[in-house]
């Protein structure tokens, strides 16, 4: 499983799809291929014939899910969601989807994304009575909904959404509809696509190859596509000169064989390769990234250098989420059981190690040090992105603990501190250019590397503490 | 494990503990002398650093905690829950305690009983914006309860309080008290127990037995105990003419080493079981009880009668929840596989069985089948009290799925249904009468026996129905 | 579960069927029925189409055995086995039945009982060249009945048989038979039943009472059973002028529902409570014996004595296996958690409890403890068999750890250890009057009360220590 | 985890340990690296205070142990074993190492290979009273073993060994030394390291690395080396003209990462896949492997032919063992769930696939047809090794069911079935060629691809059958 804790989380996947006799097993897949954006906990939400149900479970989906579960939940309209805790809170009350009952009917929500105003609006239904079961961003849209229903469901959820600032794809199951919801900067992505004439909604289009649904489109920035018996009916939102969509989403989050928004993940992640390769040529024996963290920017690099490509470390395949820890010292052994150099490759070489991302550089260096000791001439590492100085708002969580190493250090100091020959990173210039699309400034959220924020917010309300205490 | 599915079930056993260190594990602890008054679920509330946090998990206490769970868990306040699952629903969304953030602070509850006006007072606040996420009376207290804050948790508590109608007694954790309530009619058990000087609550006496607290007092009906750094206050509730405890926690539910409201429930079914032989004597070779039915009242039988007891039917004690069953029919397997008779002890003799209640009589039927089939001259039956005609609204589920027998049958129409030679029921009065107490009928609820209901209700409103749909 | 470390432990409990079509099935119930005789592992063999297949685990019946487990075993001829470690090592190796192939058929052995020749013959076989892999008397047998097959498996059965020395009671699987062996002393029980025409061998008539086979008889001391196409053939073995029977099983181990050649555990157990009560009544109040310890023997004494039983004493049905522990030093919590005393019914009053045996004494010493503190004016111990002075070499471990109260210290001793008013330990004689048969003592091992042991033993030959090292 | 039924298997992975306080943990590490070489059971042997103990589980090794179960064994020689079961047979019978006790002393022995005259040698010794448990080579080693000791241990191994025909690299453990054997021929892999003075065998030098020890030199064909407290002692075995190193441990079984005799596996792969594409050429966009299939050749025909690498297809990483299948048919869904195919990356595109082995072809013809799908102009394939056209009799099962597809069809009849525009197989010459090594005809067993047995065997004998049945 490819996961440190020294690397970025993102919140979560989501998935709904509507009028399918196999909906719960069709979502369970759809979170299948949907994994990679959170591993802590999966839930699917169905309309039964008496309500909406839910099954939610800690773990992967494999993990949260059993025969009995899935059997259990019938129905074909279903909503699914897989997290990451961001809270470090290992227990399922954080869980989604988040299902309420209300005069009758019953509402799930599942979410990904963050608001900035929580703690405003929170604040605010509280005063007026209400009472939260969670931290979670989806509770307070629910509150909003069931305040704005007189006249239905429709204009309930615009005048509900139009309270909420920041980021947020969202997909909402009512008893009888299902409702693509995303923010008008449209920070996170979330697509619509068709099976069976019937739609689906997903995070990436990842999930729908794996359902065998064709690809429509994206949902638009500031759009709500209500899913129901009468078909797809789209609400457009506020026109906006400029939108955001997350540009680390190409650079790290999103699966290689996904398209977000109409550009494929691995050719951009290559593109940016030789954008790096163009920028910061040096001279080398080989190229090579660690297994699962630059490899298709090593691959840009690699073609626009002519230096050849190695994988210069191995990943053991069986290395799970748990094993038996050394009792005594053994140095860097948690890096080692993951990755071990292929050492007659490697040595007396002189190497470039090709990263999509530096955050705390903390592993980064262990290996870079477990390099050095077999021999190894010179290292240089190129990331494929600029360096990351800025915390995220919209629903990443850069490092659980510590600091971005490129807020308070220098390129120079973090090469030294990383035990390098030489370190570049892409410029932003490249990051945009590498996007391949006419005026990447105007589309991207690209805070965490130059701190532009699109979404203002009251920076003395730090949202999560206050949630986390009440 | 003695359950069957023909058998009453309870809804809750609760447990609070204030100002010990050790206050999570004690809680575990009374818990586990709880368990046989739920154990679909259970849950431990504690006042950690930052609020209120809280585990539950599916089945029994032994199952739904881990050494982590407990470890988790830090504070001195703490408060538990073990329930059956009144609506076959098996997840953790109805498990308690229930936990809520309102203003920065959380609220625990914990509850045992039934509210009879719960869809009056749920739909009202849903009218008003609050949204439900559990079909539970205790989510109903906590929305009432944060509603009437303004002038203190006190008053508050007195005002959510006195809108409850029906049986209650619960367990409130706030940040800073224990607060146990009761309602007016005291139908369901709560006492005051003390431990190094602090003050513990529990549903039954047997709890505060394990953890070494010493018994103070019983809760009175309508009063609320709010324990805190200043001790314990009591606040009486209403002067009631006649109260209301649930005489079926003595016959039935109440683990016989327990005193409820300071009568011992041992030494009340073995007064049944003398009431019983006064009422019906029969000429017979030898008294039993089906192991963990009758036990006590046989007892009190054999000595009131002078006919020898004898445990005629040999429990199995590793019978466990699961085990796997026969592939092909191999007749009443399921009871056989849990008791098996004595042959040579039971061929060819006149027998009284005294029973603790018949519910929907199958189980019953198929033992003296059974019985029948080892060459048993004849076989009468006692049961230690009345018929049971009238369903419980007060917290008791007497059969999942079908009827009363005695709703629709004779006695003597139930006496042939079990195919013995004699049957005979407590009455009324001898029930009465062998608790052994001052005017006993203004002091029990005897309602599922004489329909006689203390706290009426709206039948048109199946509270059930409705939640379990929406 | 009713076991404390403090008891004796039985080694096992057998079990084989013929000619069965879910002879799987049945023999996961015959070992469910004996599950009271070894608690540690369980295991199955069957004859399937291509040779004996088995499958062994851990833990109680319940837990060793999946569906998939008893799916995957299929054949109409099955062995089974339950087993306590008698070693404290908690692995398979040592589990049954013991498979082997020899010259391409395999054959499968189930026992009970423990060989006092176990290291000689170990010893001569493997000079021979012979290795092993378990401490097992059972591989002992399949190693000489390989040796001796020249003249076909009957031969070889009664050759290899004649050299073993202590108690055997056997079930032998061949690929077309089911051989039941017994030695000639008969010390372990063994039985023969009928279920559709087709035999059955169970230790204890409960077994067959759950598959609904008909009793048949005891197979005899000494006496080889061989079931197959055939039907049952019978060899008997040397004609011995006295047979041990372990009186043990009667006053402990085997479950009260069966009987054990021809006599009744429960009838037996009372009757001894009615000779324990004409030896040494004394003026009290009531009689009741430790839950599942000497209720039998609490029967027949109150019977006799005219004193009222009661179950003074509560058990918690729901003390599984495994429970969180208390931190803390908590009194005595593992004798409280599982049993409560009815405080309002002991209070004040002497008590005579009936035990079944004092090994160590221990438990006892803390639950008499447990009593006083409840302000108890006299305790009194009757116990229904003479002291356990001396070991048992045939398959019984009395204590895992420590010694035997009764080898070193005298009743008067044991007495004041144990904090009672007054000790009695049934007599020898009114043991064996008890039993109710002519010339018992002609028919009894009662070597752990008297030190004589019906089969001679080296006793340098420290067997078990040898084979643990080894 | 990188595991179809429609790939090879190797039977074993081995390690041992001399010598080191931590010599369990050690052991678990290295099984840890060697986990691709065997994932059905796992074990681990220990010399105890007294005597050898073992633990065994089923699934990977960190499945198979808890950190009770390493705790429980302590000592400072270990051996370990991680394998395949060959039989389908899913228990732990045949899980290793095999442990055995005779006259007082206790042996272990791991194994990795497969004896030719097994049954030869069981035959001849249940002639002589032996009995088998298993069907493993490693437990007719310990039947020659015993019967060999009357000189000594060294003398014993030597005269047993001398017996055995085939393939084996064994580690046996006896309680003071660790000795390691290899078959004259050589087959299997086996090195020794050296961690903190004292030496380490393991099947391949990664696991050297994960624990830190150095590598010091492969075991020779048909040596003996025993480790104990005097040191290493080599006894060399018979010369051999020719030795057989199977080659296809470095086309597929061993890790990219290990050395084998001295010879990288990267670096072999990479070289076959440079001659492939010298053979072999064609006009492409791109080459492609499939994931961990053929990723290192794939990067050598890259390289040498020019033509672009891409990773067209992607990995879901979180795909585990189990996961719940779709219940209606969804076309490949097996294949679509592990791999995803970048489409936009592949439409309208000429790829080469570079496959390391063809085995039944199914698979391979699944996902061919998966990327047609998507509009690929054409599809070529390159194998890294000739055709697999005959079994392996010395350790790996190319089919658990079936045949080889190359057994019975020519490369264009495969072509054809796999739906391919081109398909080359690497030819004999180039895969010793790739080899790098003088003489490469006399040091590697290529009988999978020419037929050529370098040990003879008796066909007759169909030594799995037999044993499977017996």
């Amino acid at each position: 499983m490819p996961s440190t804790s020294d690397r970025p989380r993102e919140a979560c996947g989501i998935f709904g799809i509507y009028g399918n006799p196999e909906a719960v097993r069709m979502t369970y897949f759809g979170l299948y291929a949907l994994q990679h954006r959170g591993q802590e906990s999966a839930g699917i939400a169905v309309v039964a014939e008496k309500g909406i149900r839910v099954h939610k479970g800690m773990g992967l989906v494999s993990e949260a899910f059993t025969h009995h579960n899935l059997n259990d939940l019938k129905g074909n309209m279903a909503v699914g969601h897989v997290r990451y805790s961001t809270t470090g809170d290992s227990n399922l009350t954080n869980a989604q989807p988040f299902v309420i009952n209300h005069r009758g009917r019953s509402y799930a929500v599942a979410h990904n994304g963050n608001l900035v105003n929580a703690y405003e609006l929170r604040s605010d239904l509280e005063k007026k009575g209400a009472i939260f079961q969670s931290t979670m961003d989806s509770e307070i849209l629910l509150h909003l909904l069931v305040r704005n229903l007189k006249n239905g469901i429709e204009e309930g959820i615009q005048k509900s959404v139009a309270k909420l600032k920041g980021a947020f794809s969202m997909i909402l199951l009512t008893e009888d509809s299902i409702i693509g919801i995303k923010d008008p900067n449209g920070f996170r992505p979330l697509c619509i696509g068709k099976l069976d004439g019937h739609y689906v909604l997903a995070s990436e289009s990842c999930a729908l190859d794996l359902v065998e649904a064709s690809y429509v489109r994206a949902v638009d920035p500031g759009e709500i596509v209500i899913i129901n018996e009468k078909g797809l009916k789209s609400i457009t939102g506020p026109d906006m000169p400029r939108t955001s969509l997350c540009i680390f989403e190409f650079i790290y989050f999103a699966r290689p064989d996904s398209n977000i928004h109409g550009l494929n993940v691995y050719q951009m992640r290559k593109a940016h390769g030789k954008c790096l390769a163009e920028e910061s040529a040096v001279e080398a024996d080989l190229v090579m990234p660690f297994p699962d963290s630059g490899n298709y920017s090593a691959i840009g690099f690699a073609e626009a250098s002519g230096i050849p490509l190695e994988m210069g470390m191995i990943r053991n395949h069986y290395v799970g989420r748990t094993f038996i820890q050394p009792t005594q010292t053994m140095r860097e052994f948690g890096v080692r059981v993951k990755l071990n150099p292929v050492r007659s490759l490697l040595k007396d070489k002189r190497i470039i190690i090709v990263e999509d991302s530096i955050i705390r550089g903390t592993t980064v260096k262990t290996r870079v040090r477990a390099l050095r000791e077999l021999g190894i001439k010179e290292v240089h590492m190129r990331v494929s992105c600029p360096p990351h100085r800025f915390p995220c708002h919209y629903g990443i969580d850069f490092s659980l603990k510590g600091e971005l190493i490129a807020a308070s250090k220098s390129v120079e100091e973090i090469r030294t501190f990383l035990g390098l020959d030489t370190l570049h990173y892409l410029s932003l210039e490249g990051l945009l250019r590498g996007t391949q699309i006419k005026n990447p400034q105007d589309h991207f959220c690209k805070a965490c590397f130059d701190g532009k924020y699109p979404v203002s917010f009251d920076e003395n309300v730090c949202k999560k503490e206050c949630f986390e205490r009440s």
